[in-house]
């Protein structure tokens, strides 16, 4: 970073004399930090343009200055990519004034939008369209799609729709130098040169600043049901997933790994959401089944639980009888996050494995931890997806605190254990700051010279988001 | 090519004292011609590799002599990729050696195999495990997987199951200078930095050789259920695949136009392939339904096609009553092409479009060539990706030949209007040497710029694939 400059007053006079009033925000504040609290920015000058046009301007004017610019999307991220704890002070770019959803096409399945459209409102306008935009997760009232491109996100509806890079079909991107490159198309298939959305989708902001995306969407499934059923072990809900897949073919939106502890956190932590179970089985699956209106969804639940009790691959079961039912059995899910917060975690992992290596990986991993002590894990997540969201806690009774200095050793444990199983260190949350270490000790090595190649050659001074994703 | 040198009798000497005898196929003619007659090579030395250690081998050899190599799968390409007619002689490197299954993991639902291995043998190894991989297409059983995979291969299967990009999840790729990039990973998941594998997917032997590869599989439909449907129009077509998608969800395999125009070059040309309907309908749909064994996929074709009757979006169907008469109907639709060849296209177009604008171009590119005569038309394809096949014939009676000097200006025509109504000049068969000069014009200029810095990066000494993609 020796070659940057700060977003000094006569750079932001600058920038003023070349973008109207409004496309300044007075606090810089609420995006200097992040939710987890580990980042934080001394300084920076918050700009929101209105178009591609003045993003165009912003970054021309970064290029030449030589300032670094942090593109800014809703902010939810949780590995830090968003902020820019040090070097000068950089121009934070956020998308939130281009809000605006340019395209509902329901008869190509297609939403063309502004980079800053909020997550939610995207679905708003799907299912006005009698469509679906799958992209869920816990953050989508604030996350902006642009981030979520940025990072490549996942969410709740991999299993059956994909990640954000599944569900992009083209883009539109602002180059380090303040150049639009367009690549917006709206094809299924288009084999005209090398693949560069899927470059730019998870490149973080370090290879160029989105501002508008195609994005599919997909028939709205006429019926719904939800089930939670107890399993054995994760071998077990493996199992049961590949028998759920030959019953109930793609209609499986999701399918999510429950540990009891999770549950326990939730008693402990936040004792108004229900839970269904008391005592709490040590593991369960969330499911859901999203059907045409000819298929009878509650059936297949039905069936899929007749055939895991037949074959000892579930032991209980729920399926919801309302949807309200539903809700409750989702926001027990969702509420898991907020749990694991209040306990706090002394590390938490976001990692992704083949799924045959799972049922292994959990059991090393637990074992391996049992000889450092007595501390407590809480492994869930988008199991159909090989996602494992696996978070080390103190022993019971004890707080964080007086482990934090040991979470780099839990951190090297855990991703260790993964590499050796053909897992990554990071499935749906990205590299960020968080993670820089990991990619530099994990990833082939031509593979990132490849990747310092290909940052040098879309962003010659590296401005753009510095100190994420590599040093 | 001004840098490149030819595989000379010292330079085969040197490679021949690197590699075992085996390596070395006699007789290069094979290699150096391609399906469509169109380009040729005068010369070249061709080397199979028995693994990915001895294709490192070639590279670095290559890569010090500063000799060109072009990567071989299985010669079925229809773009000229596989063939470089002009420079200095190159090394082909065919992978026809590489054929080994390296893993079948039905639980996981992947297949991991070398690059070599036919198309069709993946389908084998997949239905012994149960399982389905569903690339699909005419030259399947002679088409190599890491070919498909350089070239982003479609087929019929692309609307349940994506491109072959969406089928991938890892590569292991021999760089231009013989280093080895392990990005062999069997993740559904994957934020670990950018995204190279789906970089190397569709760059046509320009950026590396892909050696081996992770490929998914999918759940085996219990049952299957085929309908040729008459339409009075590609519009009427487009509804009625909203409507089946309404009806049958994800259990639509594929969903194909077929144009009478292209059952009376089969009626001429090859009057022993069945067809269903004498006279021809100008427009018909022919869709194959994959379901769990519980869902009956005759049921809901026939309320498909009762609905698109109510509609007027259909106005005759056959549903198949046996797997003889479904297959019968697929060769119908697979020997199109084979029709077309014997009845001989003046200009051939792989070309994909906005699923919303296909009426409109269809219908202003049948108006644009009427202007110029009485030229015949077969437009057909994989209508649920908006991929066309959209080839222009010589008036009836009349020979191609008279008309192959206006080739150009008819692929100019074409792709002017793929181009005004947002689509790509090649959707499934790649750019190759055919469409080298499309990319330049239709390309946004600073896709193209980027294109070239990573084939700088990716490969400093331009030895792989010349004349390929770019210039």
């Amino acid at each position: 970073m020796q070659d940057l400059f700060p977003a000094d007053d006569a750079f932001v006079a600058h920038l003023r004399s070349l973008l109207p009033e409004k496309a300044f925000r007075d606090d810089p504040a609420p995006y200097l930090r992040e939710p987890r609290g580990t980042w934080k920015a001394q300084a920076g000058v918050v700009v929101a343009p209105a178009d591609t046009a003045e993003v165009s301007v912003v970054m021309r004017a970064c290029h030449a200055a030589r300032v670094p610019v942090v593109p800014y999307g809703g902010g939810t991220g949780l590995v830090g990519g968003q902020v820019m704890p040090e070097g000068p002070a950089p121009v934070v770019l956020s998308l939130e004034r281009m809000n605006r959803i340019r395209r509902v096409l329901p008869e190509e399945n297609v939403i063309v939008t502004d980079a800053g459209v909020l997550v939610e409102d995207l679905h708003r306008a799907a299912t006005e369209a009698n469509r679906v935009f799958p992209l869920s997760f816990g953050a989508q009232g604030s996350a902006r799609i642009g981030g979520s491109l940025a990072t490549n996100a996942g969410g709740l509806n991999v299993l059956r729709y994909g990640t954000t890079r599944d569900l992009c079909l083209g883009l539109e991107v602002v180059m380090a130098d303040g150049r639009v490159m367009d690549l917006l198309k709206r094809l299924r298939k288009d084999n005209t040169g090398y693949d560069l959305r899927d470059l730019m989708v998870g490149s973080e902001g370090t290879l160029g600043v989105i501002t508008g995306a195609a994005m599919k969407l997909f028939p709205r499934p006429a019926r719904n049901a939800t089930a939670l059923m107890v399993v054995p072990s994760p071998a077990a809900a493996l199992k049961l997933l590949a028998c759920a897949r030959d019953i109930a073919g793609e209609t499986i939106t999701g399918f999510e790994l429950i540990s009891g502890q999770g549950l326990e956190f939730l008693k402990d932590e936040l004792p108004d959401i229900r839970r269904p179970y008391d005592p709490t089985p040590e593991w369960m699956v969330l499911t859901e089944l999203g059907t045409p209106a000819r298929v009878d969804p509650q059936a297949l639940l039905e069936e899929i639980f007749a055939a895991g009790l037949e074959a000892g691959l579930a032991s209980d079961g729920i399926i919801a009888q309302s949807e309200a039912q539903a809700a409750e059995l989702w926001t027990m899910r969702e509420t898991i996050p907020e749990g694991n917060r209040l306990t706090g975690a002394i590390s938490s992992h976001d990692v992704s494995l083949p799924l045959s290596e799972i049922p292994a990986f959990i059991e090393e991993g637990r074992a391996k931890l049992a000889e450092l002590g007595p501390f407590r894990l809480n492994c869930f997540g988008h199991l159909g997806d090989g996602n494992l969201h696996y978070n080390v806690f103190p022993p019971r009774g004890e707080k964080r605190d007086a482990y934090m200095p040991r979470k780099a050793e839990f951190m090297r444990l855990i991703h260790d254990l993964v590499q050796a199983h053909g897992g990554a260190f990071s499935a749906e949350h990205g590299v960020g700051r968080l993670k820089v270490d990991d990619l530099a000790r994990y990833a082939d090595p031509l593979k990132l010279e490849m990747m310092r190649g290909i940052k040098a050659l879309f962003d010659p001074r590296g401005i753009l988001n510095p100190g994420a994703l590599m040093d």
